[in-house]
């Protein structure tokens, strides 16, 4: 492969990183990586440029490396403000000091403005002048592309849509707030549906867990809704009357129709998609409600790589690592 | 006052329509005229014809006429889809029916989007490469600026920000939906506030309104903030809670970082707005809510009638009416 033509996209998570060489909308040597106990900046960049080489031993070097943080990103600074799973990072310069550590050009930015890019170029947002991505798992993430470009707003801080207020008097929320989006629509969310619910089904159907609704993960609850359980089918279908109520705020400020819909949880798609359309045309008129086009993201684990990889022009000059 | 350079701008109310003549960014012969029970499109269409006609008649023609609407507008086909003050309009084509009146070019865009519009080039917005421009009266209007260029989204719909959730199960909004911020940070939403009370003081405060918590205009409850009734108070600042939490929600999405505040309510400015800024600062990072600048509107009742001006180019030919 010719490292001219090469980057790096790395897909930086909470518990693993996920990484690849890219050329031309493919990935080669996919690696997937657990981030264990690591958490200061310095063993971050160390175990990342690490990978890095890995790769290069195998696959062959590239020109540049890409990477999409689980935070807030200034990317033009190349700074991370904050990045909830990384407590000790607060305006990390996380761009110069893994470019220190490659001596080759690092562009980073948030993880799911990454996975936009990648669904834009590759992906279901192929052919889409405007669209809205999402992400449901740990938490909700958000990449807007507008007029064929990531919207990134005056300081690169747009497309933080899981912490729009979707409850007034909610749930907490980690980053200090309360009733933000991603305490209804994510993994951590579900556990929040299940203390919520004042169902009577619901200690019956707790026992297993011992009672503990943070035990019950979203592959469990759409195993159990898959196997005909109503308490887990009915939870599904909250998680979609809330997942529908923001895209019904979404599509209100921004009027874009399209929605890309991607993280772990869109296993569950057929169990709570109807509920979202349904909530969605109830919050909205419907000449715009029938405007609006759920999707499944198309790139699945590889969205994140690729879109950290064209993050990044290749720059003239030799490869890194 | 050369009618090759001359424009109407025509900001089109529920209860009242605001005229004048726009030149080199100033309004010339300013026109307020009841709109009574005027609801039928081509009754208010010969009536706006009329007042267009008065304005020329007086203060010399222009060469073509800018209206806001409230309500869903489509810009680009000219077609108002939903008006709710005027309840029979379902797609009119306002633009059409008014340029055939007229005889000149005719452009209309949602009257809140004119606002921005109008602040953008003359007002608080004025070097602003981005901002939300939010109405707070009636109901709660939006209007974008991305980039220099008031954002429309895919079909013209963008800045509905009234309508983002608030509350997941909250008062229902006359547009079908329910919980959206318009029924807690504006006219009719002060009512609602006032019946979600459980303050004992309230019952006393509804004795001079019959206990009918309509009847509590801005205005009156502004007068009683000002006069030191601690109910009013609190209403106020339970209304600067809430729009705290609706531009948390906004700036997270859009990245954006200035808001500039219109409306009559604005009247009750400084009663709301430090709460609104705790409310913020509560419920984004600090390293966000630091950056976010809230300030009032600079035309007053001439920004919308600027800014629909500011819709239309002025064309070659001659004057209209």
């Amino acid at each position: 492969m010719d490292p001219q033509h090469a980057v790096i996209g790395i897909d930086l998570g909470g518990t693993h990183v996920r990484l690849g060489l890219v050329r031309d909308g493919r990935v080669t040597g996919l690696r997937k990586q657990a981030m264990g106990g690591l958490r200061a900046p310095a063993e971050v960049v160390a175990f990342l440029a690490a990978e890095v080489r890995a790769l290069h031993a195998e696959y062959g070097a590239a020109a540049a490396v890409g990477v999409g943080v689980p935070g807030i990103v200034d990317p033009q600074a190349g700074i991370v403000l904050r990045a909830p799973h990384y407590p000790v990072w607060r305006g990390f310069p996380m761009r110069q000091a893994l470019s220190d550590a490659l001596g080759c050009p690092v562009a980073i930015d948030n993880d799911a403005n990454a996975i936009a890019l990648g669904e834009a170029r590759y992906g279901a947002g192929k052919g889409l002048t405007n669209f809205c991505l999402l992400t449901l798992g740990t938490g909700v993430g958000g990449g807007i592309v507008l007029n064929d470009q990531l919207w990134r707003g005056d300081a690169g801080f747009a497309g933080e849509v899981g912490h729009i207020v979707i409850e007034f008097q909610g749930h907490p929320c980690p980053c200090g707030g309360m009733g933000h989006w991603e305490q209804y629509c994510s993994a951590s969310g579900l556990a929040n549906l299940i203390d919520a619910s004042d169902d009577p089904q619901k200690i019956e159907f707790l026992r297993p867990f011992h009672g503990e609704s943070t035990l019950v993960t979203g592959t469990v609850l759409l195993q159990l809704a898959q196997a005909g359980n109503i308490f887990a089918n009915t939870l599904w279908k909250k998680f979609g009357a809330y997942l529908g109520a923001g895209v019904a705020s979404l599509t209100g400020v921004l009027g874009v129709e399209h929605f890309v819909i991607g993280g772990g949880l869109v296993a569950a798609w057929d169990f709570f998609i109807p509920e979202a359309r349904r909530s969605l045309a109830r919050r909205i008129y419907p000449e715009l409600a029938q405007r609006v086009v759920l999707q499944r993201a198309a790139l699945g684990d590889e969205g994140g790589i690729l879109g950290a990889a064209a993050l990044v022009t290749v720059p003239e000059g030799g490869p890194c690592g």
